[in-house]
């Protein structure tokens, strides 16, 4: 088999990449009850699939986005794109999220800023964007959400529903909310809840988005303005906590962007650290949408497994009926190695089967988005066991 | 020996207290050479003392402040006064900075906003506030001015230099520039240099004062504006950084503000740690000048103990001549124990005296400030022995 072919517009595509994706589009009419005790009239959803739905429809597998992420997963968008989706790492032929078996489904969530309804829609009873009066959502939102688009695909039982951080606390929501709905499920570097420290740099981020002047108490988009510099400064937090010390430590050092260090010279920008964070700052700051980026790290802050199983999450994991792979990563101070175990133990405990790797990375929280040997393999093995469970006729 | 006392106002007065203490000022008129290249023309420091002095001037110890200190160290301003100085639970008599035997000088640096000249002095060359045109301060700077102070005081040789964070940082280049002047080296919660992950915080830091639009390019003074916003979210990134993951959870946990848990209610302020971070941060930018935290910030980033030493901390330390205490505390992630220990094996390399305990504490940084019993204890007993040094006049 090439390793790789060249497509008709002469761009190398790599035998392992799913290729040129297409989103598409679901509109739903059926009004949606929120937790908040709101009601959605109407909503769309965006979403990506990547290869092909068996002729019994069990090989379908669910990817849920974290706080930034989006439908857009894995290939790309034109040949000339410069970037693949952001899990283009894991999904794709003969990757962990193998496209030659599984039917992978990747949405943007509700309350996103990629094409579903969120706070940047038009809200139907005014004509005017939602921005702040979007309702707060919480993650069995999203869960209700995705049932119904796997509702209109066709799909009974996802053969597994698989996500990273706030997209693990999804996964463990679906196992909960309709147990007979997924056969396993895949929580990587998530936790049962945040912790104080988490909620309190979530906190620091609204808080600098919502005390930029160009806010506007959330309507910037009626009045035509952006909080670019407050989005830019929640980014810059949450990169920062994202990677760990020593993945900035061997990425940057103290390294000065000039290569001398001359004082007396003022530079705004001196360490190659600050150039960095700025740039990923700015670049951010004009491609997401602030009341989005409220709006996620809310859900985040509010996600609490158990706290209606009386705070048990044995009790909660009880009503699970699918198997669990647990993943973290030793250098995550985020979603440390200690949250994922805490979540192993519960399941343990609720008599519920599951599989837990610690995979050794220096690159914190992020590790769950880049290449690494011993995270593919087990992620493999794992999808490959999941992969021989359904029916054979897609190969 | 009465434990309190009933001052004339009627207050109660520990026993253990400096009392009420009274800031002093010092005005420089000789030029001062910055490393920087500048040259600051005259300036004046505030400070105050606690303790007596003795004849042969022998028992006088400096306090070097850290990021979002002052003079104001110990005691109490007046009788009314609702909080004692900084570090009032480590300096007084019988306290382990021993007033009863110790001369206690306490300044607030230049570029400071609490007395000392810095950004919001008037610049004398334009009769306007100096805003953001106050020269970039090095750490040496301050260990400069601090030498000039001491000269003002006849202070020739210090018992002991002493300080916390940033402030260890200037007693460590106290040891390096006059090795003459001081006896001891006390040096807590600091480092050699700051990680590429402090950097990443601190610029997020100024980042959020800098784009926030009252700053007005660091002259919001002379327009009568206040970045208060973006001062109180950097504030809130420090505080965040400075208390532990576990101290924060020990503190608040997830507790909601109300008590109960209502989905549907929409709150802006939800969790404890929310009130309290958003109180923090409101409270210091009314009390803090955002140029002044800019400059002490990029003094941290900036040292670099070993940087003219051809980055060799062994050479640098081989031209100490005075003992060092390093102490350092277990759930400090932002100057955490491993920073200190580099310092200790520089300084046994370098075949210094050098005394280190790693004091056990959930805090984190900021435990440096609070009470604990096992770091009292150790830092009596070292600076018990550097009084049975001194000479014996004042008791």
């Amino acid at each position: 088999m090439p390793s790789e072919t060249v497509n008709p517009s002469g761009q190398i595509q790599p035998a392992d990449s799913v290729g040129i994706v297409t989103p598409q589009s679901a509109r739903f009419d059926r009004p949606l009850e929120l937790a908040c005790g709101r009601t959605l009239r109407e909503y769309t959803l965006v979403y990506e699939t990547y290869g092909e739905l068996n002729a019994d429809k069990s090989n379908a597998v669910l990817i849920c986005h974290a706080l930034s992420g989006h439908h857009h997963a894995a290939g790309r968008h034109s040949p000339g794109d410069k970037r693949p989706g952001w899990w283009d790492n894991y999904i794709g032929p003969g990757k962990p999220i193998d496209t030659d078996k599984f039917f992978v489904v990747s949405l943007n969530n509700l309350g996103g800023c990629h094409g579903s309804t969120g706070p940047s829609s038009i809200n139907p009873d005014t004509g005017k964007p939602w921005g702040r009066d979007f309702p707060i959502l919480r993650v069995r939102d999203w869960v209700h959400s995705q049932a119904r688009l796997a509702d209109l695909l066709g799909i009974e039982q996802w053969a597994a529903v698989i996500g990273g951080s706030l997209g693990g606390m999804q996964a463990m929501r679906w196992a909960l909310e309709y147990p007979d709905r997924l056969r396993h499920c895949v929580v990587i570097a998530s936790a049962l809840k945040l912790s104080a420290q988490n909620i309190a740099f979530n906190e620091t981020a609204r808080q600098a988005i919502t005390s930029d002047p160009d806010f506007c108490d959330g309507h910037y988009l009626e009045r035509e303005k952006l909080p670019r510099s407050g989005l830019a400064v929640a980014r810059m937090i949450g990169h920062i906590t994202y990677l760990s010390d020593d993945g900035l430590g061997r990425k940057f050092g103290r390294e000065l962007r000039s290569g001398t260090f001359e004082q007396g010279v003022e530079e705004e920008v001196e360490f190659q650290v600050q150039s960095y964070l700025r740039y990923q700052g700015d670049t951010f700051s004009g491609s997401f949408d602030p009341n989005t980026y409220i709006l996620m790290t809310r859900a985040l802050d509010y996600f609490d497994l158990a706290r209606e199983y009386d705070h048990d999450p044995v009790a909660a994991f009880s009503h699970a009926r699918c198997r669990f792979l647990l993943l973290s990563f030793t250098s995550d101070w985020r979603f440390a190695p200690q949250r994922s175990r805490e979540i192993v133990d519960a399941l343990i405990r609720a008599n519920q089967p599951v599989s837990y790797a610690e995979i050794e990375s220096p690159m914190g929280h992020d590790a769950f988005l880049l290449p690494s040997e011993r995270y593919r393999r087990v992620f493999f093995a794992y999808m490959n066991g999941v992969a021989a469970e359904t029916a054979p006729e897609v190969n």
